[in-house]
């Protein structure tokens, strides 16, 4: 089979380039000695949890309960599930944990340490700190960190942090900057409670540009991150890789033809793509994705979605790169934010380099 | 099982709102005595057809064949496709056609009427005409119509707009005014192509706004609409309904508290809510969603979700409506673009004016 037989909108994932971008975190954490946990919220595939744990210890980080489940399922059992946990989704938790995972939660809430150490059989706990992305976490300096561990009792199994404010960096230095921030809050977090008698044996930090971009990752246990595996536009701007390491791209047909307008309408709008507009703050602005041909080449200039209705994309072309195609021609489109575009596909139609598709990865969604 | 019971995050479908959103359609539309073939490119359930086709002629709409197939599955065969198709679509329409089932196409496309009617079995063809939208379609006063409709031969079957600029409104006026051009528009092309011998059996428009606000439908044979049965806080802003009659809501729990910034994290996030942002050009903007009480009553004020990280949604709480619940309290979630947002979910779960759930619908999605 081959790209152009495949029905469209689909997902088309490049082996290749997503073996590269493995490669070149690997060999950025291998500096530092430090293993990774990689963040399974984009891929959601055991395929690509394959590749991506091959060589490091193992362990995976999720986003939701149904991809703790998921991989559970295939025997991937040390798993962090990075959003901070509720009564509710204890329970969901037990249940995998008494069937022989170790699926660890966080939390940054004293009432609910409590909760957690009162459970039947609370599973490990990390408590999640801020170091600068003001979403979720507890400063590292606070006297809540001391309340939260002292509550948790014998679940207390490390500390947490997500440099999620790194995406506002432009440059390698900016990102070296913030994992550096990044670090020194968790690990200063990490201190405090071991100097009050708390064992903690994970020190865990990341995001994919911190990841990276670190220049030192001193007495951090493990790092996280997830959207490096298959980047996309806004990482490209933000220089966590460049814009030929795009791994996923959206195939999609031609349905419609303005060339008096020099537009052409596409059968991946919203749905397909997603409605995220990462690229509207940064230099380059691709509008709802950037085209490329169907080899994935980057042969149609500067050619990007401009609206994205619930089907219909609305691509305006170059002048000096007009798309001259039939009804039904494809094209490929990069997506400005992966995650979010990756989630409305049910699975990916693989390829290594070339148009022939040498394998279908289904991946999992919801909760 | 009641509201507070279910995992979160999760769609709750208010069945009460959406028959009355129904009957309000059903209403607009029998004044003018002109039948509705529902869009089910929004509740993609089974469920809601039934629901929606009551009392009409049985047709229903489309935006993707998954839905077609899927419908079909539950032997509705009167089906309009309703985005351009290519020729490799017309093969899977082909077999769902094979099977007893009645799929239009609609096309915009010289080349392509020629392909459909060279097809073993070309399936019943509209032509997209353009009233004002920009999107597909062809003038209803140009040459193409004419030799659109002399390639496409016995496969015409009638033509079809779709007035999606009335989205630029702000006013029932602006809306009667919107219909009126679209109406216009297709009924001039449905007469030219009369005039010139072909039949056209059918004259189909409509959008949820210029459906429910048309003045005069005369020469019309059907109008089409989807959005308007759940509703969202972008109809709301343009006066297709009011508030109180978005039907489906996220729910969400709390999962972080920052009570000195006056915001609280939520499990909804820009998976479970949409990135679409359709509020921010209406007068009043809700940022990612308007957020209400378990009970779906807007006791918290303006509070909405001012950010949409992948998994997580941070509110900004109005201090005079603080929010005061525990991690793991329950809120719902009212969305900006309700066709974005519950194509995340696959089911609804069902209330009608309490908070008991009587009922799991499931729901499609994909292509």
């Amino acid at each position: 089979m081959t790209l152009d037989e495949l029905p469209t909108p689909c997902l088309v994932l490049d082996r290749a380039i997503l073996q590269r971008n493995l490669d070149t975190m690997a060999r950025a954490l291998a500096r530092h000695n430090v293993p990774l946990r990689p963040h399974l919220k984009t891929a959601k595939s055991i395929d690509v949890a394959r590749m991506a744990t091959k060589g490091q210890p193992g362990g995976i980080t999720v986003s939701t309960i149904a991809e703790a489940e998921y991989f559970v399922g295939y025997r991937i059992t040390d798993i962090l599930y990075a959003a901070g946990i509720t009564p509710q989704k204890l329970d969901r938790i037990a249940v995998l944990n008494g069937h022989g995972a170790d699926v660890k939660v966080i939390t940054d809430d004293i009432e609910m340490a409590g909760i957690i150490a009162l459970h039947n059989t609370p599973p490990r706990t990390l408590i999640e700190i801020d170091t600068g992305e003001h979403r979720g976490g507890i400063s590292p300096d606070g006297p809540e960190l001391m309340e939260i561990a002292r509550r948790l009792g014998p679940a207390l199994t490390g500390v947490m942090t997500h440099a999620g404010h790194s995406y506002a960096g432009r440059t390698v230095a900016d990102m070296a900057a913030f994992a550096e921030t990044e670090r020194a809050g968790i690990t200063r977090a990490a201190a405090r409670l071991r100097e009050a008698g708390f064992a903690v044996s994970i020190v865990s930090m990341g995001s994919s540009p911190t990841a990276l971009h670190a220049a030192n990752l001193h007495s951090v246990t493990e790092v996280r991150a997830g959207v490096y595996m298959f980047g996309d536009l806004f990482q490209a701007e933000i220089n966590t890789h460049g814009l030929d390491d795009i791994a996923v791209t959206v195939l999609t047909s031609v349905i419609g033809r303005r060339p008096a307008e020099g537009k052409i309408l596409v059968d991946a709008g919203g749905m397909a793509l997603s409605k995220d507009r990462s690229t509207d703050s940064t230099p380059k602005d691709y509008g709802f994705g950037l085209v490329l041909d169907i080899d994935g080449q980057r042969s149609l200039g500067d050619a990007n979605v401009q609206r994205a209705y619930q089907e219909h994309g609305v691509i305006a072309c170059d002048p000096a790169h007009a798309i001259d195609l039939p009804i039904g021609g494809k094209l490929r489109i990069a997506p400005n934010h992966t995650c979010m575009t990756v989630a409305a596909h049910d699975r990916y139609y693989v390829v290594d380099g070339s148009d022939d598709v040498i394998a279908i990865w289904p991946r999992i969604n919801g909760w």
